[in-house]
């Protein structure tokens, strides 16, 4: 039996906060830290380790934590989200992103179908096509290969796929599996669309127009203009686009598109990647080999989220100490530092996964919360931020946590040797220098070069980013959110937090205002 | 006669303390708020109007902040400045970048030169160079024209640069000055170099390696990767390269460089974009004229910045409300929302800027400090973010403060109208939706629809973003850094936080390492 109740009125949180504080530098200190370094290690799928040794936990909070998770019903209220539960309460919807890439638990029918079939069957038509495209028996009118595909989508159907895209783009180059070169428009600003326009040969382009309702204003507005594009140069607009939509929606089956492929309302557009909106753009730049071993290793990880044991389990217990770290510890911030430039955007896509799913001040039966809930996110590659925003992490005024991600071996082939070791060995060498000095710090008598130290990070490794680790990644964080949003008691899996500035937006595009709404339309000559 | 005093210690402080809150929603309600967005603007050079009706101050918490901008001497200090004052305490240096586009207050001569010279100097000889590449003079071995411009630089000689590449590659393009294309190699992840040199056409590319110290580790071996490549290919380095560094670095006047340009100790690497770590890759990109016209702006801002009424200095207004957010009403973020995608990457370069010259503990002295400083900058273009993590900023539990900026008019030519109005005209009304949005909120008896509203931003309106106006730009957020830097009293021109993690990856390398680093270390195989 579920129940669903406030963070605060749970036992095992009033023992968290009475719980005596872990001196991080202390406990990471000569040999003991060391053991700690090898002990505080959790596997993930496919040879990732969620390691939080820089964490401020110890073995009496980590017993805790465990009680928090079994109170809160963590792994059973996810059983209860596979089994088709209708955990979107707002929305009133089941919440099926885990079935896109594998069967959890019992078969879940909605819509007269067999989800998991209906999600595998787009798969099938997406390969197919792909396949077809990258066979060319799919040409554009003069009977040439398409070399380019794009992306229109904003929000899920453009963050998650593009970090998911520039993530695999070099591995895919040396891997001889980049068969077409992805772009991605998605700001109704028409410099955007124009820009990627300029860059790229509309002739051999497919565009994948994606929006689940196929009513996102952004995303019909870019869809006109790169259409108005083609046209111009001569091209049929419907020999040149797919779709990606719900099978309700007004782009469903229409003669503008050369395809199209579905998906439903169980899949929330930030947790989209590994169903039909990130697998029609992957599977056209990577091939659908790729896209499937991406699936793999979420699936994977997916399945080591069922796990009830804390040590068991990298995204419940990264969770639980992100609540801990939120709730009791008062940290507002999580910063996401993936020492992989390949990992460039991956932040930005963790930054809608988690504000848009957690920001939120009502639990999931619309009562207001007495706690806070979701930390704001953001994140660059190391070493880049070092050489930014990292002194402020180290000496600023407020503790930032932070949540490193590093790779033993790079992904193309190439390295250099300077000074006796390879940039791979620095990019390494740099994180395992950068967790240490914020946990730890460096005493100096000139307090401006002091270091107080005390800064918690956490970090997964792994041998190499490829599709399979891509795949455990993104799953860890969506599972991650997941589980915070359970202990939070908030609903992460709607956000009407987006809907009052789509309703002023369209009042100022009529004219419709008055007072200062109408005071900065003129100020902005709408 | 100027005295730095640490914020607790200054008067007008504790009167800030005490002023009576604004509630941001009853201000903007009906004709009051339309005459308060009227009224709550200061115009910027170039046009640019700074609109803080949304901000949490009325004319009562205004002169409470003229008080502290004038008990903390604020355009004294600047003065004192741009003057040659010895301002970065820390590393006792002048602190000179507003030099490089104007001379605001006396001559400064240091190390024998008069500098306003020197940087102009510069700036002609890479304008000649640049010139010289463009028409055919300097080319590369096969006598060919040069079409691509690579930089290789971290932190300030990368995201300045880089995103004021972007701001201005668009605008460009349609108005015939692109000259070459422009990339960045920045990361020491080998994958970084590597990816780019996979995108480009060596042979007619001119690498740019940018290092003031010339001894940076990430730029140095990405000069190696790049040398070994170009070598490789059958090219010669040295006719492929230049070097942009101090006088007094390895690099200054090696035979590996076509040619060598220079900046000083004085320019800190995120204020150096108009510095010739800027002047190379945007002259060589846009070429010189567009380069001068973006000094100008910047010039002119630096103007507004010496008024001593924060009614007429933007700058010095915004840093006020700023550390009247942070301080008194204890937001620990500001995000940046730049409703322009040519700045996708304006809010990463603020977020050096900022975080790394206020992210501080200690004042210039070396004292702590009991007060916050620095908050943490975030920040993508809008629509896209309104997709993302506005979900948060609408309902979560924090409130964190915003920064918008909207053009009326986009940069290319192309528009399409969808439903009676344009794209351009669908961005600027949701921008304005958005600051009404979160400013006033809206009532709903279901309470996750219900927005609480209070939260606070201001918006920079500008007709377009080009050269004059990014200079504008660029020069408000570092005058504003500034501002707030002497408001809290802290050095903003010297980074030591950045030190202890470079010392430790040195170790780390060098296999010097015992407990937990070399622990960390096994984990990596380093």
């Amino acid at each position: 039996m579920i129940t669903w109740n406030n963070l605060d009125t749970v036992k095992a949180y009033g023992e968290l906060q009475k719980a005596a504080k872990v001196n991080l530098a202390e406990v990471l200190a000569g040999e003991n830290g060391a053991d700690r370094v090898r002990k505080y290690s959790v596997p993930m799928a496919e040879g990732l380790a969620y390691n939080y040794a820089a964490k401020q936990v110890d073995d009496t909070m980590l017993e805790v934590l465990a009680k928090l998770a079994e109170e809160t019903q963590l792994v059973e209220k996810f059983a209860s989200l596979y089994n088709g539960e209708v955990i979107n309460t707002g929305e009133k919807r089941l919440v099926l992103h885990h079935m896109t890439r594998g069967q959890l638990g019992k078969a879940v029918t909605a819509d007269g179908v067999d989800k998991r079939t209906f999600y595998v069957g787009e798969q099938k038509k997406i390969a197919e096509f792909a396949n077809k495209v990258h066979n060319g028996e799919i040409t554009n009118a003069a009977g040439e290969k398409f070399t380019t595909v794009v992306q229109i989508g904003i929000g899920g159907s453009d963050l998650g796929p593009r970090a998911m895209y520039l993530a695999l783009e070099n591995w895919a180059k040396v891997n001889h599996t980049l068969k077409m070169e992805a772009k991605f428009i998605s700001n109704v600003d028409p410099d955007d669309a124009a820009g990627v326009l300029s860059t790229i040969d509309a002739a051999h382009s497919i565009f994948v127009l994606v929006s689940k309702s196929g009513t996102t204003l952004e995303t019909l507005t870019n869809e006109s203009f790169v259409k108005d594009a083609l046209k111009n140069a001569g091209l049929d607009p419907a020999k040149h686009m797919i779709a990606v939509t719900s099978e309700t929606s007004p782009l469903a089956k229409s003669k503008d598109y050369l395809a199209a492929f579905f998906m439903d309302d169980y899949i929330g557009g930030r947790y989209s990647s590994t169903s039909a909106v990130g697998g029609a753009v992957l599977s056209l730049a990577f091939g659908p080999d790729v896209f499937a071993q991406f699936l793999d290793g979420a699936a994977e990880a997916d399945k080591t989220a069922t796990n009830a044991d804390i040590q068991k389990n990298p995204a419940m217990l990264d969770a639980l100490i992100g609540v801990y770290e939120r709730n009791i510890l008062g940290y507002q911030n999580t910063a996401v530092l993936p020492y992989s430039q390949a990992l460039s955007r991956f932040p930005a896509h963790l930054q809608q996964l988690d504000m848009e799913s957690n920001g939120k001040s009502v639990n999931r039966f619309g009562e207001p919360v007495n706690y806070v809930t979701g930390p704001v996110i953001f994140g660059e590659p190391g070493t880049n931020g070092q050489h930014s925003f990292y002194q402020l992490l180290h000496q600023g005024t407020d503790i930032i946590p932070l949540q490193f991600v590093g790779f033993k071996s790079n992904q193309m082939e190439k390295d250099v040797v300077i000074k006796g070791s390879t940039s791979q060995q620095k990019l390494c060498a740099n994180v395992v220098a950068q967790i240490v000095a914020f946990a730890c710090g460096k005493a100096d008598e000139n307090r401006n070069k002091n270091f107080e130290g005390g800064r918690p990070s956490s970090i997964i490794i792994g041998e190499q980013l490829n599709p399979k680790t891509l795949g455990v990644l993104l799953a860890h964080f969506e599972n991650k959110v997941m589980f915070q949003g359970f202990v939070w008691n908030v609903n992460s899996f709607d956000q009407e937090g987006v809907q009052l500035g789509k309703v002023l937006a369209t009042r100022v595009l009529a004219h419709e205002t008055d007072g200062a709404l109408q005071a900065y339309s003129d100020l902005l000559n709408i």
